[in-house]
């Protein structure tokens, strides 16, 4: 395979089967860094049937992206929101949109999408070890805080903080799905007793894990020393977690979220946590890039990262490769992780 | 028991049965706060057998420490060094250390107090999933940086740094105690490959926790992701990481240590950090508090803490119990954590 590297400085590109202007142009318009080397690995699997462009520099701009996708048959969508006005603007010829991840719903407007008759693909369990893992990071971070005693001793500080123990403690995990799951292969390596409230649950899959089913979602958090949502973003699962369900926290409690900020009611977790009783712990935000103004700037007791649970080497080659899959599938007139 | 407050302001002071001065004394001349709870909790154990007076004030001063000690029978050593000369002061009336901790040697001179009679106990097995689930806390904020991506976006920033996988990739454990196992347990549930490296290992001993034994430490790090060390100070072991295993950890790869800084040999992680092409978590130091000009201060990719793996409430309680029944023991004729 054939891969040209651009010689314009203003807008770098890289191309796949330029000369073959026969086959149809899937564009990339913007691009995470890491995120070129695993996509460029799975080239070959669209040998034949695609010429690929990619923009390698990391742009948001709605103008600059519906430029760069001006001629694109199907469009690689990776940390980039899909507006309705780059929709209409690129439906006349924009046949697929294969989304680098599993949540599209919060990326592209699928009523839309459907309307216009544009396929979109997403990709699955890509990172279930990834996202649990990073779960665990912030569970960490708010139990071991490492992170605030480095800086503390860079300050020259040494009184340190006393850490608060996982072994023994409750987990409840809120969804239990292959990223669910995978944090309780994780909480049992900890020691923790393990409790999951899921909407389809069978008590024989809990128990696999060894987990105790709990029927309601209060419960889950009223009986829980950490809960962790890992709940897909659904019309039944939107604002799922209410004001009441995070009253129900006891004092001491952490809280951590790397699913959808939407399971949560707008706006409840900064009151909830403005009362200074419980941690937590967020992957993911109502508004991302998170708002210079936003409530939860000012609540206390808050660990926050700009929603990067599932980049990591692992997970992008999971996530690039299914990408192309689908992508590939697509041009055979077959169908991979056609979200419907 | 009678527990009563000192009114004086300068020396706050708990005693118990203070009434009783037909009993022994017991003195702990410095406290860790959330010692205190725990502690308090214990002393029961020690009813009719010895009355109890706490500092319940925090200082390392050595002549503050030989006055609040001048009338002890026996004393409570939790986060201070018993210096030679503290000793010299002492020993004339100064018939046990009970030491809150297990690795005493870094703290209190065994062989002098042998030689003048003094009797030292420990702590055993306290804090094996206190120190194990900190060493993962280190070893996660190396790999998903939630300490630092919670700074940066509080700083405004959004772009984030990818994670590092856990999952398949390879820990290894030098030393395989109490400690060691439990680390073996998270790793497992985290879907890590498992190395272990101990002076004393049975193979069936490792494959209980689907370990793989290692016969030469330097194999250790050359085949590892992350290096953990869990070896304990003795005579066999200080210094037994040279510069010449460090060369072996390849670029990239994870360095812990949570154990006794002692086991590195002196000055050689700060000249391997120096390269910039590993990353390290420590929560020992060859001088504690770190000085301010310690070169460990200047190195890149490094993350500390300062000794506060051991610091949780589970292991408090487990602590300052055999703290106090080792005391029971001294006090009715008996042994417990005797160190030879």
């Amino acid at each position: 395979m054939s891969t040209t590297e651009s010689s314009t400085i203003e807008t770098p590109v890289i191309e796949t089967q330029r000369e073959r202007t026969d086959l149809p142009l899937v564009v990339m318009p913007t691009v995470i860094p890491t995120m070129l080397e695993p996509l460029s690995d799975c080239l070959p699997l669209l040998h034949d049937l695609a010429r690929v462009r990619f923009y390698t520099d990391f742009t948001l701009d709605e103008d600059t992206v519906v430029e760069r996708i001006h001629d694109a048959d199907a469009v690689i969508v990776i940390g980039l929101h899909i507006t309705d006005r780059i929709l209409e603007r690129v439906s006349g010829h924009v046949r697929c949109f294969a989304f680098g991840g599993t949540g599209v719903a919060s990326y592209i407007n699928l009523p839309k999408t459907r309307e216009l008759g544009i396929r979109v693909c997403n990709v699955v369990h890509y990172g279930d070890h990834a996202v649990a893992e990073h779960a665990f990071a912030l569970i960490m971070e708010l139990s071991k805080h490492v992170g605030l005693l480095d800086r503390d001793m860079r300050e020259g500080q040494w009184e340190g903080i006393d850490g608060l123990d996982l072994y023994e403690r409750t987990i409840g995990l809120a969804g239990f799905g292959g990223i669910g799951q995978t944090m309780a292969r994780i909480a049992q390596g900890f020691g923790m007793r393990i409790l999951v409230w899921n909407s389809h649950l069978h008590a024989d899959q809990a128990a696999r894990f060894d987990a105790q089913p709990v029927d309601d979602l209060g419960d889950l958090f009223a009986q829980s020393d950490v809960v962790s949502l890992h709940l897909p973003l659904t019309g039944d699962t939107a604002g799922i977690v209410t004001a009441k369900e995070l009253d129900r926290l006891r004092p001491g409690s952490i809280i951590v979220n790397t699913a959808r900020a939407e399971v949560i009611a707008p706006g409840a977790l900064a009151a909830r946590l403005q009362r200074g009783d419980i941690l937590a712990g967020l992957d993911v935000f109502d508004h991302e890039p998170l708002p210079e103004d936003d409530p939860l700037r000012h609540v206390p007791g808050l660990i926050m990262t700009p929603h990067v649970a599932w980049r990591t080497p692992g997970a992008n080659r999971n996530l690039t490769k299914q990408v192309v899959q689908s992508l590939a599938a697509f041009y055979r007139g077959e169908r991979m992780n056609v979200v419907e």
